[in-house]
């Protein structure tokens, strides 16, 4: 196990030619990437690691009168907050690049660890394949902390609850809809991937999300710029809700960052704004299936089209892959728990390789 | 790197004989585990794992009306609460036991990662001594997802904001004190172990607690007795506000309970209750320097004192260590930040090898 780089290559190379018909949208096209899969040993076999831990990065300081409400506790004081968590794991001869992968909405980085069937998750994938792999909870989801100042001033009588934060939780028969497991609660697309006999675990993993109320921009925005600089070749892989923040990271600085993968975005920067942070840059948008069927996610899908057809007019390179297309079928939202993750898992892994010059 | 276990043991077992003064407590006893140390090439060595991942124990699905207060997500339907996040990694060559890590207040599983000032933390030096660890999230903390349902009710009017959770969060003023770094902020004990020059990153892993706003009995109990049964052998490791947990885990039942590390626990259990599930188990429970000259923690040694002294007159075999009693001096309430992390690692692993027999 000394050399897991020549393990993870170890598989033969192999274009992906699957010709199952989509629900929703023929094959019309071949998948522009060689596919380069880790082989069965590698998958099912231990992984050594050089190095793993755990690091925060950013956070601010700020004086509140109202952390409390229990005598045990101070009422005021100083607390830390809008910092990133970041996990990481890097493996023996590993490769220049590393990923980062942020969680989506009303997630937490437990979105990318052992799927709800209990198979891989794309961390340890990743991690495998030879990449030092950084999974972050983003500012206030998680283990990162919110202020929660804000409720105990309501709650003391200091400010009006109409004030209090806005936390949502998405119930499970909204998320049925939303990740696309079936028109609506609990029925199912035909030829769905989605491990739907575990979805409970899926439950599981869903937080409240203070999205909303955070600061502008999000703090995990400048966060995921601070760590792509100490990490400096990193491929940023977003999923859902924060598919738009790599972007605005490299609007922030290009510095650090070698790609993007945006795994369903919820929303691509605007066709007619800027795009010259993405004009150099490696950048792949994948989707999966259902999409032309779903009134929430058609209209994003032609959105990033349109985002993609301006860049690549104004010279960039990014590649919009949706799987169907490809003869790929019955993706939901949460493809990296899909039952065909590690397959996709390896068209990413191989995309990489091949698009990313150091 | 195949046989970590070997590798582990291959330093030399030596007693800790330090007799350096401690700031409140002379020594008086000497340490009754021979102490077999990891070795430095194990410890800055790669980490070979058979298997990792994560999962979640227990949680309930409960209906809720007050979900959310944006149109984009529906305000009624169901959500998952109380369950309790669950990460691990197996080595390869492992133990037969293995060690549950439980965090406390106002602190996630981060606790038990890499320390402050960015060495190796104590879920990381298990794994390499050979046992299969299991870091948590308590319910209601972290990734494991607390009901925000009554804060929309309060903002939505539909519930008095007196109504609101108790959610409270440590600041760093508070903190200070209670984790005895010192008398009060900023005065530092004289020896202390803790990296105050690293203080920001622990102010970092801080987050608003929901402890008080859990149903009764706290649900990460059942789950960690759960988990307990499916690890079969477990050392339940705790930490401050989660020390009573392993003793209440062991209250619903023994089983998989292989023996309990109790890690400056705010409290033991009575010493006038029932003490039956403790009478047969190897039980650690230790603390840190500056209990005497604490009036919060001087109260509560006194009274874990009192538990311990009846157990073992019932026959039980608990041991208490405080570290200064064994010239061991300068411990934070944060021992698994501590400077000298490792050497105490060192001996509460010894300590598993040596009490408990499977």
């Amino acid at each position: 196990m000394k050399n897991i780089t020549a393990l993870s290559l170890a598989g033969i190379a192999s274009a992906i030619l699957l010709l199952l018909p989509s629900t929703s949208i023929a094959q019309t096209k071949t998948l522009n990437v060689v596919v380069t899969p880790l082989s069965e040993k590698v998958l099912s076999g231990p992984t050594t690691l050089a190095k793993q831990g755990s690091f925060f990065v950013g956070g601010r300081d700020i004086e509140s009168s109202t952390l409390s409400t229990l005598p045990a506790y101070a009422q005021s004081g100083t607390i830390t907050v809008d910092q990133m968590y970041v996990r990481y794991q890097i493996p023996l001869q590993a490769k220049p690049n590393s990923v980062v992968m942020i969680h989506g909405c009303c997630l937490t980085g437990k979105t990318w660890e052992s799927t709800p069937d209990g198979r891989i998750g794309w961390d340890e994938y990743f991690v495998k394949r030879g990449y030092p792999t950084y999974v972050i909870d983003q500012s206030g989801r998680g283990r990162s902390a919110v202020n929660a100042s804000a409720m105990n001033a309501a709650k003391m009588g200091k400010e009006s609850p109409e004030n209090l934060p806005v936390v949502f939780a998405a119930s499970h028969e909204s998320a049925w809809t939303i990740f696309r497991f079936g028109s609506e609660y609990p029925k199912v697309y035909d030829g769905q991937k989605f491990p739907i006999a575990a979805q409970n675990s899926l439950w599981q993993q869903m937080v409240a999300d203070w999205l909303f109320s955070m600061p502008t921009p999000n703090p995990t925005i400048p966060n995921l710029s601070q760590l792509s600089k100490q990490l400096r070749k990193t491929v940023l892989i977003s999923h859902s809700q924060s598919g738009i923040y790599p972007f605005q990271t490299a609007q922030l600085s290009n510095e650090g960052i070698a790609g993007i993968i945006a795994v369903e975005p919820s929303a691509c920067p605007a066709a007619d704004g800027d795009l010259t942070p993405y004009i150099k840059m490696p950048i792949m948008i994948m989707y999966g299936d259902y999409m032309e069927i779903s009134p929430r996610w058609a209209p994003r899908l032609k959105a990033c089209r349109a985002f993609v057809e301006k860049v690549n007019q104004a010279g960039g390179k990014v590649e919009l892959l949706l799987l169907p297309e490809v003869g790929i079928t019955g993706n939901s939202h949460m493809i990296m728990q899909d039952s065909n993750s590690i397959q996709i898992a390896d068209i990413l892994g191989s995309w990489i390789e091949e698009r990313i010059k150091n």
